[in-house]
Parts: structure tokens; sequence; C-alpha cells
């Protein structure tokens, strides 16, 4: 606080904020999916605060920044607030993926309904291992990574979600991101170089541990 | 608004607080830890704060929930302060953790080093499918799940790691839990009821992936 450099704090603060809100708004997602499975109609900011764990001030926040949803009183209307949201998250699109690396994490990855049901499903897969390439799952054909620009050309993959050793991890990353991607969802353990204007997304299991252990420890 | 109830929403705020107060304490321990690498003794609340992207007012927050680690104007020591960290996060001790299902993604979280690395190790994988019970991965057998209980018993499993199919996941629960496991980290896609002083932690794939989707439509 001795050389306060306001500029610097308030762009630093609005990533964060940014981040975490997108979080947040996930979780809103999954609530109000499941209102509208139990036919509810409209949710208070108080209800949403109460079912996702957050403060009913900061629910009111987060939604205002995106414009007002809510009407003084009535509360939320389910169904369009679900909509704009999904809106927000750019999820009325359906993302062109493509997964690299088809071993134990790869195959799970594929098998796990949720990508697909939420708008990303895997299109295509690759790996370099002989025993895999040519194998099918669920009838779609392993490619050869060598394959990945002749495919990507044709189309390109939005987002990829990287499952490979981290040793190989950044030479995938260099050549899908030449070919058009600009998202990584990174489950190598590598730290990625990426060009600007490509996002990247890690999934460090070991944090959700350190979240039981810290709970554990109480 | 209209309601005003300060005790719940000050409760709520502290549960929230917490939540997100842990998940920068995991993102400064893995920054500690790379200073530690590259022989760095001190940091500045402004540097660890502009490493993790979090502002410098947020940090020095976290850090005094749990004392006084900084000196004005000197920084914080890195080894101290990754050691009162890894105190704070339970770190200190190994947790004896265990697996249940054995398909792809119980061996993909088997061989993440992540786990064991960090005082996670796995020491017991169970599976009732009989194609994988009595086969073993790097020397350890896996266990049909009735002998849960018998090796429970010998000495219990502080946490378990819980990959198998969401129609079982709360049969599992139930048994380990039984047995004094109080941390679940719950891969299956099952909405789990467990007695309080038991802590789940979901991975949910789907929001890194909202995340991205998020960033690319911008």
């Amino acid at each position: 606080m001795k050389t306060p450099e306001p500029e610097e704090e308030r762009s630093l603060h609005m990533d964060r904020a940014s981040t975490s809100t997108v979080t947040r708004l996930s979780s809103y997602l999954r609530l109000l999916r499941e209102l509208e499975a139990e036919d509810l109609e409209t949710i208070s900011s108080k209800l949403l605060a109460e079912r996702t764990g957050v403060t009913s001030a900061q629910v009111r926040k987060d939604l205002s920044v995106f414009g007002n949803f809510g009407r003084r009183g009535l509360g939320y209307n389910v169904h369009r607030l679900r909509d704009e949201i999904r809106e927000i998250l750019g999820l009325h699109h359906t993302w062109r993926v493509g997964l690299v690396g088809a071993g134990n994490l790869g195959q799970a990855l594929y098998s796990y309904e949720g990508f697909g049901r939420q708008g990303f499903p895997i299109e295509a897969v690759f790996d370099t291992d002989p025993d895999k390439v040519g194998s099918s799952w669920n009838g779609l054909e392993i490619k050869h990574f060598e394959e990945f620009t002749r495919v990507a050309r044709r189309k390109p993959f939005e987002i990829v979600i990287l499952a490979v050793p981290g040793e190989v991890a950044q030479e995938v990353v260099d050549t899908v991101v030449a070919e058009g991607t600009r998202g990584i969802l990174n489950f190598a353990s590598a730290k990625l170089d990426v060009p600007p204007g490509v996002a990247v997304r890690e999934v460090d299991l070991s944090i959700a541990m350190e979240s039981l252990s810290f709970a554990l420890s109480r």
C-alpha cells in the first residue's frame, strides 16, 4: 500500500472478478436447471444465494454486470434467467471440440457425459500410439495426430482437450493453435505457452484434494 | 433485502469466504513452490498478487486470517510462508486415501502424479468387476469392494476418491462413511447425501469448459 498503483490494482481486480463471476454463473446455471426440472417458475436472489452458498448481495451484483433480469419483489424468472446465463456463457453455441490423447484419461473424458450434454461434444480423437490409432470408440475412429492439420483445415476445432503426457504438450498446443484453436482444456502437467487471444484452463485435481485436507484439519 | 436476516447472511458469507480463501491459498502455495525452485527468499504481497491474479489487498486479507506472516516493507519469507500455508491446508499430514472404481477414470487418477507428490498417495483400490479384481497396478492389487470394511477396520481411509457410476455412488458412500471416511472426492455424476462432519468436493469438468466458452464468446 506504500506505492499504490490504482490503475493496475483495478485491472487485476477486474480480471479476478471476471473469473470468479463466471464460476458463480456456472453454479447458478446448475441450480436453475434443477429448478426447471422441479417446475419452479421464479426464484428470489435470496434463495438463489442460499442454494449456491453465496450472499444475495453477491448474486444481485453478479447478475447486474450483464443487465437487469429480476424485478424487485418478484424475483427472477427461472427460464429466462437460465437462457440469459447460457447466452452469457456462450452455451447457445455448440463448440467443435477435439481430444488429443487416447490413454486412460482421454477415454474417461470421452465417456464423460457432461461434455456432450452441455454443448461440448467431442468430434474427433487423436493419438500417436499405433495400438490406438485406427481403433474406434462408439464408432468414432481414433486418428493419428499427424492428421490433425488436414482435419482442422476442413473445419477448425474451437476447443482442444489436452490429455497427453507433459513432455509433448507444448508441441501439440503449437500445432492446434496454428490451426485455429482458441481454447485449451489442459490436463497435461505442463505450463503452456500460448499467444494472446488463446484461453487455457487447467484442471488441477490437487486443489480439490487440498480443500478436503483443509476441511478435515479443522 | 426486504427481510434482512443479518445472522444468516453473515454465516453464508463466512462459508463462501472460507471456500474461496482455501482455493487462493492453494494457488499461493503453487507459486511459492515455484519461487523456492528459483531460490527466491522473499516475496512482496504485490508480486504474490500479480503472479496469482488477485489484488494485493486480497493477498494481505487472506493471509491475515491465519496470522501475520509478513513484515511491512520486507515482504514474506518464501519458505516460512510456504510452510505456514501447508500447515493451514493440513498438508503436513499424509492422508490415507482409498480409490473406489478401477475403470478408465480410476486408472487415470491412479496414474496422476500430483496426488502422491502432494501428500495424497492412493493406498488401496477397490472395484467389483471380476475382470479387474485381483489384477495389479504397479504391484498394488485391486481388491473387491466387499473387502473395504475389513481393510478400513484395520486402518480407516480418511479420504475416498469416488470414480464409480452415478447409480452406485450413494451406496459406496454409505459404506465408506460408516467405516470412518470423512472426505470424499466425488467424480461420480450424482448428488451425495452425507452426514454432518463429512466433506464432499466435486470435480465438475463442465465448469472449466464453460469458462472457456465464456472466454471464446467475448
